[in-house]
């Protein structure tokens, strides 16, 4: 399958020299976060992006609605954009997940290019294809496969994050170690604290386990699944916060700290998984305990919901088969079966009991 | 490119094949008036599909909207439907192109299967994978490019519907003709009146004359263009009516008279731009003449909007480059040219003033 090219030097150059002689109308698409942080960093760069538009949505997961996918395509028809257009997302996740999706589905398709700031759409959301949003309070239930024309990659936007955001996308570069890359693994868990310039070295590499999974399953029938490694309860746990309390969600997204973000709660599904992944599948007991000392050192205990809590989310996973739960569980550090594996809800509880267990050192 | 298989005949038999060893769940899409007169028909001749589930739309263009994607998307939801769901359209070309779109999206993507009852569906949106939605009361501003697994024709569906539903039908079947094949336009407009038993025959080569096209440019890059004769100006026209009142336009619609339907709007929009294709292309003007003649036949003259009031609708066609009005021309009855043309508004105006001229005999 074809796949988008990923830049990760000069990307303005790059930009630049697309943009020269591209015929269509270019608009941006931003939050309020890039909008002030990324988007002058990028005209100043690209002077031949001066006269581009901004389509601007809210900041944060809840922004990654329908609704502000209608004002998006409000937004580029009152721009007068046509099928020659070009959308240039400017943003983490959200807006290229939003982003991609407004622009696949706007006049049947246009193109896109994607600029991910954050260090999660840098490391994983860049590959692969998928666009989307939530839909009724559940994640990424409504979006397409389509491919970005390009996706330019600088880790100088990674100065913009607040730290918990850096968190968030270091959980996914570890799943990537978990599921194919021991050496990865390693290396990650080595650094001695999350800042830009230590982990900026290796989001190429997690790019290219990524590219490498996707490239030999694009729609996601069989290898693809492994990347979900972690997101079955990761998800649902993510989820249940979103819906808890969505003001203070939004309060402590704002403020920067304890809000759940999406990393963070992979993190904690994959030690949740790897429990289950030493009960159902062959994980060995000294590997699970590397695996959750491993991302306690970066991601502190959380209190989580029960298993009650979370169970109606779980059960809207699209993973999900004929009512049963499924997971991606690690055969060990570096790999991982790519047959999902149905769990009782009698380990996934027990799962919740390994995790409150943990001890902090 | 692969595209959906298309039968014509025996279709119940093969869709109990299809759906009796199916793993999935199945749900319909219907609209109020498919759910009354065609589901029950379908359930009927398909025992294994008793316990499959509907959902419903608003019957009528004006449903063709996000907000009722919406519903059907919480629908399916509701349903708890998953990867491996199928969605069954059973309608015309609002509940085909509006419940594809709402499939192409559902959890990225899940199978569905088109059972047109209109003739519009079956002999033109049957083909191509196009699936969409109007917004902000412009025609089919989103929506992908996607595939039924399969396309199901039974002319019995024919039966069902006001004679107007008929007559849009087969503008799109004489249309065909116009840009591919003089002899099957000619074989419909000697047929002496618009009955399903007249027009059954002629299908199949209607979808054949479209499959050709298709095939050969699935994405509109090039050859596909030409399916939108007509349509540059039929649409705009549509439009119109469709906003100019929506109250009085559904309640004609209801009554089955005077609203001007899709093909209806694109028959005018053939006679308009046959005028333009003699004065900015090589349509002689005894063509002109046979085309205005065949299409008045069974399409009687309405009044039409002016060009002024038509005018914004025509800048957002999606076919539009750089602000310039294009239309696909033909050459000759059966031939229409590839590349689109551009028209001065002094040519468009003088469309309008020649349809107004043009005797009823």
């Amino acid at each position: 399958m074809k796949q988008s090219l990923i830049y990760f030097e000069d990307i303005f150059t790059i930009l630049n020299d697309f943009i020269k002689d591209y015929k269509g109308k270019i608009t941006f698409l931003v939050d309020e976060n890039t909008q002030i942080h990324c988007l002058p960093l990028v005209l100043e760069r690209c002077k031949d992006l001066d006269a581009a538009t901004f389509l601007e949505i809210p900041a944060g997961e809840s922004a990654k609605q329908i609704g502000n996918v209608a004002d998006v395509w409000g937004g580029m028809l009152d721009l007068n954009l046509d099928r020659n257009s070009l959308l240039i997302n400017l943003g983490g996740g959200v807006v290229t997940d939003l982003g991609g999706f407004a622009a696949s589905t706007f006049k049947r398709g246009i193109t896109f290019i994607n600029i991910p700031t954050s260090l999660l759409a840098m490391a994983d959301a860049s590959v692969g294809g998928k666009t989307g949003i939530d839909f009724k309070g559940l994640k990424n239930q409504i979006g397409t496969f389509s491919l970005p024309e390009m996706v330019l990659i600088s880790p100088e936007f990674l100065e913009t994050l607040p730290q918990n955001q850096l968190n968030s996308g270091f959980a996914e570069m570890l799943k990537h170690g978990l599921i194919r890359d021991k050496k990865h693994w390693q290396n990650l868990v080595a650094l001695k604290s999350l800042t830009p310039d230590n982990v900026a070295p290796y989001i190429q590499s997690s790019v290219e386990i990524k590219r490498k999974v996707v490239a030999e399953d694009p729609k996601e029938k069989g290898l693809r699944k492994i990347l979900n490694a972690g997101h079955t309860l990761g998800h649902a746990i993510e989820t249940y916060f979103l819906n808890q309390n969505i003001d203070a969600y939004l309060n402590h997204l704002i403020n920067g700290e304890e809000a759940l973000l999406h990393g963070e709660a992979v993190a904690i599904g994959l030690i949740l998984e790897a429990y289950i992944s030493a009960e159902k599948n062959k994980l060995s007991s000294e590997e699970l305990e590397e695996i959750s000392k491993g991302l306690l050192k970066f991601f502190p205990k959380r209190n989580l919901p029960t298993y009650a809590e979370i169970k109606n989310y779980l059960l809207q996973d699209k993973k999900n088969e004929n009512g049963e739960i499924q997971f991606m569980l690690l055969d060990k550090i570096g790999e991982c079966d790519s047959q999902s594996i149905a769990a009782e809800e009698e380990v996934i509880e027990a799962a919740f009991q390994y995790y409150s267990n943990l001890e902090v050192h």
